[in-house]
């Protein structure tokens, strides 16, 4: 592979030629070129070993061999669509039934995220005959035309908000409201659902009052990463269940697989139409096959427990962190999707949007590779591979106080934050 | 693999019960279970073996060795997003740009031709501030929300035609008009452009005139299959040159890859408004591997060449069909995209609904695949993998002539077309 390998220069500069800049680079200032991945590690041009703590996607591990040799065993046999009958789509949509509570049972296959959060809309618009849609605040839901619109994160530097959309905290659940839906991803900046003013139980009840129906986008934060339960909507407890389930990401540990799952009542509702809904990709037999080995990579090693386990010690050790450095005004979360609030000082709580931005930066010259989120883009976010260990939490956090403590002593010698060229 | 194997009947049941019957079969009377592809045959859970005239997705042949190492090969070292540096993506990007009119010159990658359409959407509006859309008629984009309301051949039978929305012929192109774009897709029915009343040159000047931008949709045609040229929009001459270009289905030969390229001036006005554009999967390593290995392969094994010879010849034999069954009314077509119109009589053109649906069962049985296409689905389409060859023509055309000539026969001596159960 190595001989093939353009100078990173060249490739940089053919990206900037060639690539739309509105698809933007992590590091814009010096982005760092990956040639290799493995587990929770990815290897630059020059072999330098980073810790991974951005790629939910890679969700049981960069390159996973059991998921890998499953794409090329059904690469070699058989890739088409799911209009001829075939084993693995209705394996896999048997898979994941199980992991649903059973009214959860007519099943769409698709190739993103965004396709699954565009389909619910059009499922829930079909149902209710309406066309609003509640959303919450600075919630992202996709890329396409459709969730742009209600994606109050995308939306707020574009044309604004369309009519039809109310966003949470504002919306009047009344009569005078008719709903299509409710989306929400059921953990947000590393906040579960009860943390809201309202709880999404009380929302749920309201919505469907309203006429509504409850999809719960799972997209980030499914698929056993909250630890306790597989499904983050399970944090309400057995007896809650959306009308709607959008999966993605992760659920293909790289490969595009997305899905919504629906009750009954939603799914009939959009049959009646006569209208297909075909996708070209969507449920091929080499998406189901990966689909598929993936549930068992994560039933096999166990890594929801896992979740758990590494989740628990990282906010711990965060929570340490807290203690130490003013700057950390908050460290929340679930399993292993966690978020670390940055602010100037506890008083305003003001958000410290340049620091995250330099740590960041920081982590990175020191092999970490992390990120941050929020209106404020102030925000940690933790979302490793599923594999993440505790070592792993050890080395980030040790990483984390050194680049902080020193951060202090610049603050207090009125040095200025500034990257070394 | 067969040990594995559900028996059809469960496959079948399983299917019904899990999957949205929103999502068709083909055959749905008697579906087919195909477990194996290889070039251009299919092959049932039987071993019978398919001739297959659908799979334009299938672009360099079903499983094709070259390609399913690309894959392979990348799938072990690395799969990620697009925010770090990676020689795929530039290389990628590089080797389509070389197909393009230079002005074609920023690119996006993204999973499927709906995101693909929905994204030119974006672009155009962005760029000309104008939200109307004109689009050609019984057209299909893609089955996202922005998309089936530019889809004629879908809005007609939901929620019908929004008012921004105007389809060509009926359109007019005058000053009162605001089009963001003119989408079309460049060959339809196996009709190409200069077989509509106006030439797609002289709607496109007329749509710039009126402040739009003109989108080629080239998911179904590009990449070869018209054979004289790589894209389809070239049959209009080398001077012509769409603001937009989407590309999917076959670049991927079946892996969920899609490109939007655009000019400058579409890029730049989108990348003025500051918004990123982030699609999780789209521009992957593997994607890009893949897409990279069909282009060589077409090359390697002038697929492109060998789609004018094949086609040529079957347009021929389809020719003499013609002569010789007068429920053949037109045969048209370029490259390897050719559409066969059953008609009732000479006289009305009735489409022959029924009857094209019974052919194509027939055909089925005879172990070939064929689907209809058109508003009256009475349209045998054939788009079959690129390396469909000479003896497949011959093959599948002495099958058509014996259907046909069996069809006549049955309806000189008054029999029902019914297929045995």
């Amino acid at each position: 592979m190595a001989a093939d390998q353009r100078p990173k220069a060249d490739t940089l500069a053919l990206r900037q030629r060639l690539i739309s800049s509105s698809c933007r680079l992590f590091f814009p200032e010096d982005p760092v070129k990956i040639v290799r991945a493995q587990g929770q590690y990815m290897y630059d041009e020059q072999g330098a070993e980073y810790i991974d703590c951005i790629s939910n996607v890679a969700h049981v591990g960069h390159c996973h061999p059991l998921v890998v040799q499953a794409a090329h065993e059904q690469n070699q046999v058989l890739n088409t669509n799911s209009r001829y009958l075939h084993d693995n789509i209705v394996d896999y949509a048997q898979r994941l039934s199980e992991t649903l509570p059973e009214q959860l049972c007519v099943f769409y296959f698709l190739n993103s995220g965004s396709e699954a959060n565009d389909l619910a809309l059009r499922l829930a618009r079909h149902y209710t005959g309406h066309q609003d849609v509640v959303v919450l605040d600075h919630a992202y839901h996709g890329h396409l035309s459709s969730l742009i619109d209600i994606s109050p994160y995308k939306f707020r530097n574009l044309d604004g908000q369309k009519e039809w959309v109310h966003v949470v905290c504002t919306a009047q659940l009344n009569n005078r409201l008719q709903p299509s839906s409710l989306s929400l991803c059921p953990v947000w900046e590393g906040r579960s659902f009860p943390l809201l003013a309202t709880s999404p139980k009380w929302q749920s009840e309201h919505i469907r009052k309203a006429g509504g129906v409850f999809v719960a986008d799972e997209i980030q934060v499914g698929f056993g990463r909250v630890g306790k339960h597989f499904w983050a909507f399970q944090l309400q407890g057995k007896d809650f269940v959306p009308d709607i389930v959008t999966m993605g990401k992760s659920i293909g540990n790289g490969h595009p697989v997305a899905c919504v799952a629906a009750t009954q009542p939603v799914a009939r509702a959009f049959e009646a139409t006569g209208v297909e809904y075909f996708n070209t990709f969507g449920g091929s037999p080499v998406s189901c096959a990966v689909g598929l080995a993936v549930l068992n990579v994560l039933e096999k090693e166990q890594l929801q427990d896992h979740a758990t386990s590494v989740g628990s010690f990282l906010m711990q050790l965060l929570g340490q962190q807290k203690i130490k450095h003013p700057i950390v005004g908050d460290v929340r979360g679930v399993g292993l999707f966690i978020g670390v609030d940055l602010i100037k000082d506890e008083a305003t709580r003001t958000p410290a949007t340049e620091e995250a931005a330099y740590l960041v930066s920081r982590l990175k010259e020191n092999y970490v590779l992390l990120s941050t989120d929020g209106p404020g883009r102030n925000i940690l976010k933790f979302k490793p591979p599923m594999c993440f260990s505790l070592d792993n939490a050890r080395q980030v956090v040790a990483k984390l106080d050194a680049i902080l403590t020193d951060m202090e002593e610049k603050v207090r010698s009125c040095e200025t934050l500034r990257l070394q060229p």
